[in-house]
């Protein structure tokens, strides 16, 4: 059993340091209420909504960055595995859209978001990786980013490679949807989750950025594709009116604090049974896993 | 736009003839009110419980043989294309879950089940042959089964064969599910819809058959995944105390008849636009197909 956090804050577009110390905050509190495991969103260092990738370049850093090297440390000074989403300089040309996993006392994991999502194109270098699945104290952690959980071979590579509980940093957009549903976006990871059996845990942010309004919609599922733990944005099929104070929702929502007021936070957290996700058996003769038929599979040419 | 129907009905184990002249009524009642194209559950003309494949096999039959036939007539007859799983006789041995696609003044196109479920692989020979996908006057339509909508692979390679509506019989049993949630098979149709860009409808069955309670969760979803039709065991998220009638539910229930109460169907149907999922396109610059990273997918190898 893990504790996994998602701690969902609104970074200001550009101001990295700022961005750091207000993660750096949450990441303390939700260490402090018993998180092993702590998502922060995509581009947490950054923001997100920038005009190109000159501006984006602007707020990326190397993996030997500040961004990283605080989460490093913290990740060590508190014993968490910490996964959170930067923009990462590319001496080649237009940054990556990365997330870094750092575990207690070891070397930053970085991976590259490899399906860019629309406009990114024109500001990031697509990742040319697998995502990476890493042992950590915790259990087998896989990393994505965002829309590359939309890709179900991208998931299933993952949890091939024997992910317990994918951590994906997310920057989910709010998109018309029929009155009374979830988020498209929360029933993908549900769908996901219980195909593969592994737990997930997407990390969003909310606000609004240069007229993009983000979701706010985190949510933390277990192996059978349930929800463990989701803000009220992500359940809102249960609540048609969504709620106008983000801040002041979300399943296990931090205390107010002087600085929730400024930059409405919300933390998700959840007891995840990690070792459900080696058990791919669904019924007496069935597993997920080994059902599948990968020599027809491989049969289909393009 | 095309009218598409789930002729959700309660098979007798074994009782071939009775079984298809029910389908056949509740066809001929979909077609009158205007469907194009009508789904039946898995094993519509057998039932579904056999105690092992010599049981099951004495409920099945050839492609040639009456069900098929009498389906294909209909479909002439109708003007309409008609999805329907039968039990099919295997001269080699244990029969095929199968399912036939029947098309106006047209050939049967036979689907075996690829992805055999639980104790299906005790009584039935699996199918190894890809999902058809077969241009028809209504559009092009993929056939798979039940836990073949399961796997992301296959439902990718309909679509990537261009399916703009995958019709599949199913018979999904009654799963224990967290109070307030849709069954699971209903939210991975959605996803797999959504991911995909192609609609899909999925005729589950009802009743109970030696101890194995049927869902009755039959659902529509457009190439968004958002449901159009489906049963109230479908959406009972929404409504927490199921009814106890099934044949009283359904968002388009059929007109009570004498048959329906000697043996409750719930008939859902559902306008699509099936030209819709000919555009992959979600965003200004993203494509649920062009934006696959296949190269990334072949290099994992497992």
């Amino acid at each position: 059993m893990a504790l996994v956090a998602c701690s969902q804050f609104t970074p200001v577009l550009g101001a990295v340091s700022e961005n750091v110390d207000r993660s750096l905050e949450l990441i303390r509190e939700a260490a402090s209420r018993g998180a092993k495991v702590v998502v922060l969103p995509e581009l947490a260092s950054s923001g997100y909504a920038f005009a190109n990738s000159a501006e984006a370049a602007a707020a990326s850093e190397p993996a030997t960055g500040s961004a990283v090297s605080r989460w490093s440390e913290a990740a060590s000074e508190l014993g968490i595995v910490i996964v959170a989403g930067f923009a990462e300089t590319n001496p080649a040309g237009a940054p990556f859209n990365s997330a870094a996993l750092l575990a207690p006392d070891a070397e930053p994991v970085i991976y590259r978001k490899a399906h860019l999502w629309d406009r990114e194109r024109l500001m990031f270098t697509p990742g040319n990786d697998l995502p990476p699945v890493v042992e950590t104290p915790v259990g087998r952690i896989g990393v994505m980013i965002c829309y590359d959980l939309e890709f179900p071979e991208w998931v299933r590579i993952a949890a091939l490679q024997g992910a317990d509980l994918i951590c994906a940093p997310v920057n989910w957009p709010v998109v018309q949807r029929p009155a009374g549903e979830r988020p498209g976006e929360v029933v993908r990871v549900q769908a996901e989750a219980s195909m593969n059996r592994v737990a997930i845990a997407a990390c969003d942010r909310g606000g609004n950025e240069r007229g993009v309004e983000w979701s706010g919609a985190s949510v933390i599922v277990d192996a059978d594709g349930w929800p463990l733990a989701l803000t009220d944005q992500a359940a809102d099929r249960l609540r048609p009116e969504p709620p106008t104070v983000p801040g002041a929702s979300g399943e296990a929502a931090a205390a107010g604090t002087a600085s929730d007021r400024l930059d409405p936070a919300t933390t998700i957290i959840a007891e995840i049974d990690l070792q459900a996700s080696r058990t791919k058996r669904i019924a007496e003769y069935s597993d997920v896993m080994a059902d599948r038929r990968a020599d027809l599979y491989e049969r289909f040419t393009e």
